[in-house]
């Protein structure tokens, strides 16, 4: 098992979804940090649950504890520890997934990796609620990368077919990633967010759940992140992106669009402007050889639909051995885009500050 | 820098294009697995350049020479080190491009991270042809897991808006992945193979290059593979993928295709066949919560096309300080994908035996 | 920093003595191990103060709590993580130790380390209570290890010079251990104990601390633990062991008596005892070429003089710039081999499980 | 198995004593530095075998080759890669091993571990042959060292019970070092040293072996090196000194001696020495809390005599399954010290180097 990433900065993640508590353990982040926490706060709230008529109304009790690593409002530099007291659920509401196995959840998996040791309580340790610290994590990295000029912004690219218009590859205003964080459903083309929360509610009557794309943008990273041949600013991404549930896909620049382009419409020539040198446009999403290239870094997500669904499923009762149907009661996000997106945000700042911190160690010649 | 890959099985990568040598060591591999060396030497042809009208003619000598951890026609369980001499390669091609900087390539990001000390003869360490020792270390990893039943196949989806036919999600016949290693363009429909052939050679005429998609399966895989939160089986194989030159997305089962479904199609319901559970349907490509499900692990990767090529392309001079344009010389691959596939084959067995490795450690209950 | 120990078994240890807890979070741990927890409580009894009249009497609460990992009286196999709340310690007591930098502590080389911006009260991560929660994670450990035959015992071979009898390296009696275990200052000559027992107590008289020898051994270690070239199980063995505050040296077997030793003397001859080879000494404390070698793991740890005393002492004051005399409040333990041996016995098991199941992958040819 | 050391600055060694060739790959060398390659060879010669009366007569060809990551007399940033190919040893001598199981070698812990598929010819993996790349890697590291002000020197503190002077603990001049490194065996005392020799060459002349102790110190670290909780300056260096063949004990400062001392004597005062502060006593080595304290590093190594000898030892026969008697044949030598002296220099440089990156990673606030 491992649930520590990072070289440099190292986050190790803790937690079931009905256990006592989850949390973090951040080693690493340098010493003489102050934290604003009504910042971090707020991010932990754009994830949680309850927050719009979008997500589920079920509410969490994600406020966390700092249990080290943090005095006299600077980080020590020794390991930074938090922690999140999961309310009083209502576990028993999940007796009955002990046995029957959600389709498109990690019960079964998980019940056989672990010989059904698993802690199967609200999908355990493979709940959506584990990213509760990583949020948390990613969003102290933010705060570092703030102040290095470095900014990230995400929204909804497309819900069930319906599209925003994509971010520009050469980069947006920094305004206009605060508009987006504000925004229940981030999106950049109104009528297209309309639509999307239509078709969102809509499923959610039918007992449903929809998918989309997540676009995400990072703003002032400078050339050189990455540690090809394995360690390249892609994989560290994707590695990270991955971690995140419902994520089935992942494109830098133009993604899959590269397999109908020649090669002279897929490379970024390369000009002199005011002295230093500037790519004329962006096709490779700020990447090139696994390495930043000093244009934005541009990446877009597949998120599936919620696996978790009111509508009756054929699935199998294991204790039974025998099949049988599923409806799943409780109430869930009909689409987990909108909770998702902070999640994205604070991962991907999380990937980058590490790959920061890890460069800097190559710029000094004994 | 990182250039070592695994948590079990530990793959180290070295060299430079126009260095002295390239390699590989390989520390993990269990004790006792004798190897078909000549099964390992047509995954390296495979790769090799020159092999096809569809590669670059250029000729490399790839035959490797193993410098440890092989004794007694079986490994030793100690390091297992191999090494490609680099032939007499033509480095006075490359001197234009000490300061002409290649668009799409890593010539100036590299030449950024490195502050100018990096090999920039035929791209250094971010060559196509480090994935040699690469392709030599999933090879052996492939044969490994041969024999445990679990079997690789990749094809050309896509060329330049060609298609051809997808693999069943539910699976194919391990037959067929060995007709499709014998092809010199690894497709099903015959039809398309050749549209893409010529849609190859005509990028070619132009001095110009072609992207596509490569969709890879993996059958015979058991439950329970991928470690996460962070360790996933996606996490994993999409670091690798990512570190394979010109691999610009990677997509797990409908990928990008979940944006527009509804959760009742995505899930894959369970049932009982013959007292063991089945999926009905393999929309997640054979993950779920990160874990192999069972059903077989199918990928697709977009593959960009060859940044190197003979139009006339804009792009700056890091010595003058100017604008300038080039033109590059010498003979390069129209299009990657056929050398890009047994990388792909093979780069995916080594993931895939790691975490194989790695989980059986776990599965001991002390 | 890395807070991160293990290969397989991963341990992350946070917290500093006067925030707000302190913990450890264990990954890799196999699923379905069932703890008793009184045990554990027991090696928790013997680490914290108070204990006894040869330890401080300040009282530390190490009521420990089980944060996740566990479900339904098993490991889950998903990281398993505890907190120890922090007592409301009085604080400050410590003010004065924020300019004073204590002689043969942590203290001015942290400062110096984390700019200043380290939790300075009480040694803050560098306080030994941060060997509560490894104590914690080696005793999960031994518990396993117990199942498989592999018993840890330790005694205080010397204090202030004043020595007790070796354990025979060819082996000692379980219940030997479980006596000495039981023990407040574990001796095997009652004689040597009792004179330990009054330097100590003279030495406290004094506002002074002594130093002495801790000598432990691992019984029913399977041949082959140890992962050279660099991780062989003595490498990963003294990397444990100087994690513990106060251990300045670690010798195995014969240690630096080899020095006036022939190879006649040093080498241990094997021999087939009822067709099962045997080594007929021990000389090197069962570790040959850095591997287990069947015959009980041996060695002997430098533990120097608690660094807290009354005695007045000179040093320096870092916001005054100038130098001054120093006498070290509060109740501080006069030697601490009493407490410092449950800690090496659990540390040791964590370093002892984690090869175990790191070899064990070695085993398995695909 | 676990053949890569290090945090930043990662080496990886592979090799068998009679394989085609042994080498290393290092890779997080920061890319720009010159290296002086002359004495990068006269650190491999000081460990080469017959270089004196003192060491086996047996020659080794240890010229090595650069394969990778050294362009244009600098380094690249990328892997650097060396071998050095074995010469054409007469590995029939040898065939008497591979059953005849050598007292105090791993012999058999590694039949054991590799279920009989290590390569035997020579000790192969475990041979001291394998130090010659850690030699190599650690002489790179030292010339970065010395850039920085930062001198690393050892001499033979005992041999067969015979004294050297000790260095003194607040330090040594530079030039000793110089001196030291220029002597076959490295000593203060050179009546002292005449006696030594003689010892050696008496063992000789018997078959037999001697061992001893190495004292090594290093001059100039800055202070905060190391990485508590687990990764102390003590831990990494034992870590490494434990890799080294035939090492069997590690003590920092007064080590052992702390055993018999009061607090007030072992405690290092500290006070302003032109309005920086000084340590008036070195009593823990310069080491505190695990980092460095700015004081001089001390440690000595105990060494165990050649496991390796021409008198008649009792063993086993694995093939016949019986017990037999062994007499060594071969030219070994009688006290390994004279080269392991290299080795530890250069090995601590490599532990030095890789800490000073790292800890200058964390030393950035972002």
């Amino acid at each position: 098992m491992s649930n520590t990433f990072g070289e440099t900065l190292k986050v190790t993640i803790f937690g079931e979804s009905h256990g006592t508590a989850i949390g973090a353990v951040i080693d690493g982040l340098p010493p003489g940090i102050s934290i604003d926490w009504d910042k971090v706060r707020r991010e932990m709230a754009r994830r949680a649950p309850g927050s719009s008529n979008l997500a589920t109304p079920r509410k969490e009790k994600d406020s966390f504890e700092i249990l080290s690593g943090y005095f006299n409002d600077h980080t020590t530099g020794t390991p930074l520890a938090m922690e999140i007291r999961n309310g009083n659920q209502h576990s028993k509401d999940y007796d009955i997934l002990k046995d029957h196995m959600r389709p498109g959840h990690a019960d079964y998996t998980g019940y056989v990796k672990y010989g059904g040791f698993n802690d199967y309580r609200g999908g355990g340790h493979f709940s959506g609620r584990i990213t509760a610290p990583l949020t948390f994590a990613g969003a102290l990295a933010r705060q570092v990368l703030e102040k290095e000029g470095i900014f990230i912004g995400a929204h909804a690219l497309a819900i069930h077919g319906i599209q925003d218009r994509p971010f520009h590859p050469l980069g947006e205003e920094k305004a206009l990633f605060e508009r987006l964080d504000a925004m229940k459903l981030p999106v950049m083309d109104e009528k297209a967010g309309k639509a999307m929360e239509e078709a969102i509610l809509a499923a959610q009557k039918e007992g449903d759940s929809v998918g989309g794309v997540v676009e995400c943008m990072a703003l002032g990273l400078p050339m050189g992140l990455g540690d090809p041949f394995f360690d390249s600013l892609e994989s560290e991404m994707a590695h990270m992106m991955f971690s995140v549930p419902a994520v089935k896909a992942i494109s830098f620049g133009e993604g899959f669009g590269f397999a109908s382009r020649y090669g002279s419409e897929a490379n970024d020539s390369l000009h002199y402007e005011g002295g230093t040198p500037k790519a004329l446009t962006n096709h490779n999403g700020g990447v090139l050889g696994g390495i930043s290239s000093g244009s934005p870094l541009l990446f877009t997500l597949a998120v599936k639909p919620t696996a978790s669904i009111g509508k009756r499923q054929r699935t199998i009762d294991i204790s039974k051995k025998e099949d049988t149907d599923l409806s799943i009661g409780g109430r869930h996000d009909p689409c987990i885009i909108p909770r998702a997106i902070p999640v994205i945000e604070n991962a991907a700042a999380l990937v980058i500050l590490d790959l920061l911190l890890t460069d800097r160690r190559n710029s000094h010649v004994g």
